[in-house]
């Protein structure tokens, strides 16, 4: 068995934010990274499948969040309501300081290859939402058009809570975007004159 | 001056998309299409950057093509309105022939890295769809929304216009897309018995 090493996942998170920030995350080794977090490369290597993970690791529980708790709603709620449920619960998995949310983004908006990625966990975790509204009785194509709607208010929302001075909570950011969504998709043309 | 190669473009597309179908498009080379079209690899080319451009090639026109109707949309036409013109005007720019874009998305669907490209096409889509609804005034975070929400119709009204079988053209579909998107967006929880 490993020996006890106190929180070795943050630690070795906190040092790949460091070091991807300082020097990008191409020019970081995973060695640099183990050292600077004062463990071995054998302990990142039980933590995380590459360096890149570091980046993405807590994503599947953030799926599992969100369609456990869309699975959940009763049935009397609608599906975009079951949606914003399901944000908000996916919202608890992120991490609980935005400074590190948003030194994240920053390091992601910084490579292609970082920013592929995140585009590609995002479709996955549409591909997801979309099951379980199927799995509520929605059918095609509203529930693929849901999911859709609903990961582009979760973006919106994660890129407002980023933002420098921002001091709403995520939850509340959701409710927010989605509201705007419900009225821009209210509105109808002005009558002519 | 190029001798005159009558359509070498189109033959080349053709022949690319052939030869993607029989055998991958990792195994698929640059001089394999070229000797297909019964052309030469210089003229491939003259009118791609590479083997996945030939793909991908018409999405600056489609682009621009779909900006340049939400910028024209009346004043008085509602954001979603405008952008629903704006997808009608970037569909005529889809192939005139659904069995080339069925083939087209099938090859993709079969490639990691085509489909990840397909993703960023998709995202520079978004933004640039964004700006397009900012010029009309429209402001954040409602305009990212509304073209989140945009690009979701398109690809839903796209994937329905290339399923085997379907004879409705990709207007209907994208009217028929959002009408769904807003019986979604308007529905409200049942009421509690």
């Amino acid at each position: 068995m490993a020996r006890w090493e106190p929180d070795s996942r943050g630690r070795l998170r906190e040092a790949a934010l460091d070091l991807y920030g300082e020097r990008g995350f191409e020019n970081t080794t995973v060695a640099e990274i183990a050292r600077r977090a004062g463990l071995t490369e054998r302990t990142f290597f039980r933590q995380f499948a590459d360096k890149r993970e570091v980046l993405f690791a807590g994503s599947e529980e953030l799926e599992a969040a969100l369609v456990t708790a869309v699975a959940e709603a009763a049935d009397s709620v609608a599906p975009l309501d079951a949606v914003a449920a399901g944000l908000e619960a996916a919202g608890a998995r992120l991490p609980q300081d935005v400074g590190i949310a948003r030194r994240r983004q920053a390091i992601i908006a910084a490579n292609a290859e970082l920013r592929e990625r995140e585009l590609i966990k995002l479709a996955s975790l549409s591909a997801a939402l979309a099951a379980a509204l199927r799995g509520r009785g929605l059918e095609e194509p509203a529930a693929s058009l849901t999911a859709e709607v609903g990961i582009a208010v979760f973006r919106n929302a994660f890129e407002r809570w980023i933002e420098p001075g921002s001091e709403r909570s995520f939850a509340e950011l959701v409710r927010d975007s989605l509201a705007e969504l419900r009225a821009v998709t209210a509105a109808v043309p002005a009558p002519a004159r």
